[in-house]
């Protein structure tokens, strides 16, 4: 095994997945750690679409930025570099051309670092990346990043990505409650989150309640059972005192038999990960309303804005997403071996909010899911406790005056 | 008649139709224009819920507020003091007792001021209100004030509530456009964008393209037959230049039969002024590029956040709201006769954008809707031209520094 500690030579960064409004904020941090670094990191390239950008050589020479154009690349919404969603063969099965492909291209630009911005699918990348590096004995320090908005991470306080799309989904959910106010016919509204398989994302609509604005009225995550008749009960006792019932549903909702609650309306494509490609859990309560109470109901589905929405970062999310990526470049520098590693977040035992960034093996987090725990849910299932909206509650806070031109967002490109 | 000029007595300001982001502003110009003018206004009341509060006698008295209570109120999304969808009937009919009531709450209070912030349906109800006063012989000014984010107002170069909408619509394509970007494979993203009989909303989403952003590559507009055979023609040609097409629809497309294209996919309720309750035109053109083209294709309604994302403010919508607000105060005082008017902007003639605010009959906007001129829309329908893009960028100049605390916005309620 060749010496693992301070590798000369160039690094590349990838980015992968769903974009979030942070993700290039965790870019810019890697940029910033590697031209902070650059005794040992010569050069930093980007690979374009993700692994394939290095499959297929598609690599941009990324060089310093100013200040002003780290700033605008922190605050441009989705995956400056381009994100791939592309799986990965066992590096230890027959089919390994793939990574021959991938490090015959680490070894023309002499890749001694590479920075992989992504969730739970790409560790699963970084893993076996690593796996193959020391089969074949090839040195080079690969570091996982994450972001995810969904929060789903395992081995973290919390991911990048997530306190802005908290924020938006918080912010809207607290605009939209407020239009539903002015009204007195009887109306629910319920609005979709997204998070196929954790709630966090969906947690964060019950945000404004801890200041006492309102908010959705009831909020369902997938962690527990989806009770239709206990949803009708509830939406029944609610408009006894008020018009306007709000209602914040993930996604990923599933009945008691464990199928999805959009079962009907969504189609049987998986995705390549097989992943079931699921829409409409609010559409399917819609109905259900309509059918059981039968008065005026609206399905909205906050969507993509959810993770692009870069008008509406939370400061501390932008600056913790880009502190994490220049710190994922320092302990690359400093770790003794070889094995795919990750930088996380800890949270700080304090009063008042504070984290520690630290590291973490990807082999231990990838393909895994860090779902809410069910002690920050109601019993009956029909929305969370304050403790989960204290825990969120930090990660939101702070706004960035992103950079406006004619009324509009200015973005970074490469 | 009795005289019609500067009566002494109260005033009444109710808010009515669908909220805006900025029908609260006009709110705080109209209580701004009544303290400035207590020598003839001696007071002012919200009626709660638009008209009906006056019918049920549900009036607020509103104090004098403080530059940080206006700014507070000017920042908050929907309709502060309520709103109502209700259609009075004709008042040279048999059926007077609603008017009746209402003009017996304005002698109870001595109401000679009446201010109803609303769209062509609100103008239709001052309109009436004004036939019934002149019937009865009432002596009260009857003062319509424009919102609506649709844009749809005769008599007015635009409405207050749109520049704010056409700057949410803008943002959030120009986010949803790059968010489209990173991935390599086909894929078609259909936003559908609010606007049941005009496009000037949906238009707004070309308006990152005059800086050299992505935004929607086609935008179609109800005033246009919409022809389902180009438009698949139409990606099918964009794809061999790109694989991410992001497409622009107003909820209201028809096809060449004068049927909505989302009418499969909808109810035919219709709401009490007749209108069709429509839903899904992005859904069905979902369903066409699946089963014609067959790549990756999502659906996306802009939905609710279109009106009520406060938090995304235009400053030049803002600060026009609030002074066409406070102007109907001001002509209220000085019209000559008692028939309803409305304030409305026209723009001058100068290169820099300008407007002044004006007067116009209420009769002669109510119940019309004021389209895209077709000299606006490209001859094949599928995209609008440079022309109304510039019409329409003036009017989402300038970011507001909403109020927060705690990562969230803070609304005002009375």
């Amino acid at each position: 095994m060749t010496d693992t500690t301070r590798l000369n030579g160039y690094a590349i960064v990838a980015q992968s997945g769903g974009p979030t409004a942070a993700i290039n904020a965790t870019l810019s941090g890697v940029i910033r750690g590697a031209f902070d670094n650059y005794e040992y990191v010569r050069g930093i390239y980007g690979a374009r679409y993700g692994i394939s950008g290095v499959i297929n050589d598609d690599l941009v020479k990324i060089t310093k930025l100013s200040d002003k154009e780290h700033f605008l690349l922190e605050s441009t919404p989705s995956s400056a570099l381009g994100s791939c969603r592309l799986k990965l063969p066992d590096p230890d099965g027959d089919d390994v051309d793939i990574y021959e492909k991938i490090f015959s291209v680490f070894a023309k630009y002499n890749i001694r670092y590479f920075y992989y911005i992504g969730g739970n699918d790409s560790m699963d990348t970084v893993a076996k990346l690593s796996v193959y590096a020391q089969k074949i004995d090839y040195s080079i320090k690969l570091m996982g990043v994450p972001k995810t908005i969904d929060n789903d991470l395992m081995g973290t306080d919390h991911t990048p990505g997530f306190g802005s799309a908290a924020k938006y989904v918080a912010t809207t959910m607290q605009e939209i409650a407020r239009d539903c106010t002015v009204y007195t016919v009887k109306a629910v509204t319920i609005v979709e989150i997204m998070g196929r398989d954790a709630g966090w994302l969906t947690a964060a609509a019950g945000l404004p309640r801890l200041f006492g604005e309102r908010t959705a009225d009831l909020i369902y995550l997938p962690e527990v059972p989806f009770d239709a008749d206990l949803f009708i009960e509830k939406i029944k006792e609610l408009q006894k005192i008020r018009p306007d019932i709000v209602v914040a549903v993930s996604e990923g909702i599933k009945n008691a038999n464990g199928k999805y609650v959009s079962e009907g309306t969504s189609s049987d494509a998986v995705d390549i990960f097989g992943h079931k490609y699921i829409a409409g859990a609010a559409r399917a309560l819609e109905q259900l309303v309509k059918e059981k109470i039968g008065c005026k109901v609206r399905a909205v589905e906050l969507n993509l804005p959810q993770r692009c929405a870069a008008h509406l970062q939370s400061k501390t999310d932008i600056d913790e997403s880009v502190l994490i990526g220049k710190k994922a470049v320092d302990y690359s520098l400093t770790a003794e071996n070889m094995q795919g590693l990750l930088s996380v977040f800890r949270r700080l035992p304090d009063v008042n909010y504070q984290v520690k960034i630290q590291t973490a093996f990807v082999r231990d987090i990838a393909n895994k899911v860090s779902s809410v725990p069910l002690k920050y849910i109601e019993k009956d299932g029909t929305n969370v406790t304050d403790e989960l909206l204290e825990y969120i509650l930090p990660l939101i806070q702070g706004e960035i005056n992103i950079p406006t031109e004619n009324g509009l967002p200015v973005h970074f490109e490469f």
